[in-house]
């Protein structure tokens, strides 16, 4: 298999279990495991559920009113250890952008409905007088849930519904990297990635907003909220050769890479397999080959 | 409608006839109208024609055997006025990249047989001491066959499967806009943009790779070829309304610049529908919404 799109498949294996369309209003906004949606039966007032999907109920209309019976739901859920614990963190229940979202649900019950998750990854990078490009990337502490240890992109968070992608980015990039707001002010946005598999919870679909900042060469990035166990400097060759070459980066990270490897020219047109490459690293927003389940 | 997203689905407009699958050694490669399969029955010991697809034959093995067929069937429809006269020009027959060729087909028969086409655009851009972007464009002259007197990118070019991408971009740049091979070498190669549509001989499958070259502020581009009546700088901001207001552009360059104004952050994941438009850019290279016809 070509060495770079091996993370574009581990990103989105092929499915092996039916899902459940959930709507909103009609709207598509999220799958669900048949076996989740035979817990939600207790809600009664708040579901509908069909053989060949699950609906929000009919009457509850408005972001409000929605937001608020899927908060009851989501507490309910995690006082029974159905869910991971409330964290009282809302994510957008949309059927595109952010923008569109229909309603909120908490984070903890988020990949059980199978929500669009966002987030943003930050490439910090800095150009050498000769015009090379080296970028900056984290050791991921070794108490961390997720991937202990591993290689990370040197800004990368999840993204609440209730901030700004403004403020979140800055709030990132001062609690993961040291960067001061004049500085992380100049990232700029150049586009996102996008995937979905399966995981323990659900169907994860994630949407990453992607940033690049070019940073002074005597710039250095200093961890302050523990998630970050060490920086390093390297020549982009070589940032290239490690995500080619093994598995060293947290999964979703060798995706962004691959995008700012393409986007500066560092994989050219010229690499077997570029244009799978290429078109692989944006998924649809809704996999293709999730079929709804046949019962519910 | 999204101001942007229209020239997306300009560019994708969705299908309103059936068309035929051509395989060539069991891969799809292109996609043919039902009464343009009945012309190839002439053909006989070409082609294989069943009522739900077009096949090469299947003796015609390996990629010398197989291009030569074409070529002998590309000149007889060029006779014949089946198709515009013989080019001697040939295209790519391809299942994915160029580089995954199976044959190749004249290109004045490449539209008939729905192969898909590739392309080179290049952004020609300034920064200026603000770090302010400028973009050159070209306005085609008024004789061209397609879109005379549009908005052009400053360099664009078809393809052709004789050539590397590095030779052909660098004869594109010295003929359509006098760019000396120097500073024609630092284009940076920074992804596609992939579309489809229907036209008059058939469906038109492209793949356009994208490059930006960052000019010195004293260079102009000066064309050598007559393709191009004149060139222009403008702010990138004045692009970018021209784009999102008018249909002034060549009607795949508006993609062109779409990529590069998301890829340059001027239009930031904050502009509505931000999400469908990234992802719009780069359409699956077969069409989803492609149904085999029924008859042959």
């Amino acid at each position: 298999m070509q060495a770079y799109y091996r993370h574009i498949i581990a990103c989105n294996p092929p499915l092996d279990e039916p899902f459940l369309p959930w709507r909103v209003d009609r709207e598509l906004v999220g799958w669900v495991r048949p076996a989740f949606a035979e817990q939600l039966h207790d809600f009664a007032d708040v579901f509908e559920i069909a053989a060949d999907e699950l609906r929000l109920a009919a009457h509850l209309e408005g972001f409000d009113r929605r937001s608020a019976s899927l908060n009851v739901v989501a507490q309910e859920l995690a006082g029974r250890g159905i869910t991971p614990p409330f964290m009282d963190e809302p994510y957008a229940v949309t059927p595109a952008g952010r923008d569109a979202a229909l309603c909120v649900v908490d984070r903890a019950a988020a990949a059980h409905f199978g929500v669009r998750s966002f987030g943003q990854h930050l490439n910090g990078y800095v150009r050498g007088p000769d015009g090379s490009l080296h970028m900056w990337l984290g050791r991921r502490a070794r108490d961390r849930l997720l991937f202990p240890g591993a290689l990370d992109n040197m800004v990368a968070g999840g993204l609440p519904h209730s901030l700004s992608l403004e403020v979140n980015l800055l709030k990132e990039c001062a609690e993961e990297a040291g960067v001061p707001e004049a500085l992380a002010r100049q990232a700029v946005p150049v586009g996102v990635v996008s995937y979905s598999r399966v995981a323990a919870r659900g169907l994860r679909r994630d949407v990453l907003y992607c940033y690049d900042l070019e940073l002074p060469q005597d710039f250095e990035p200093r961890n302050t909220d523990g998630e970050v166990e060490s920086f390093m400097l390297l020549p982009i060759e070589d940032v290239a050769q490690i995500v080619r070459d093994t598995d060293e980066f947290k999964l979703n990270c060798n995706l962004v890479i691959i995008d700012f490897l393409i986007r500066h020219g560092v994989l050219d047109p010229d690499t077997p397999g570029y244009l799978d490459l290429v078109l692989g690293l944006r998924q649809p927003l809704n996999r293709l080959d999730v079929a709804p389940a046949a019962g519910g």
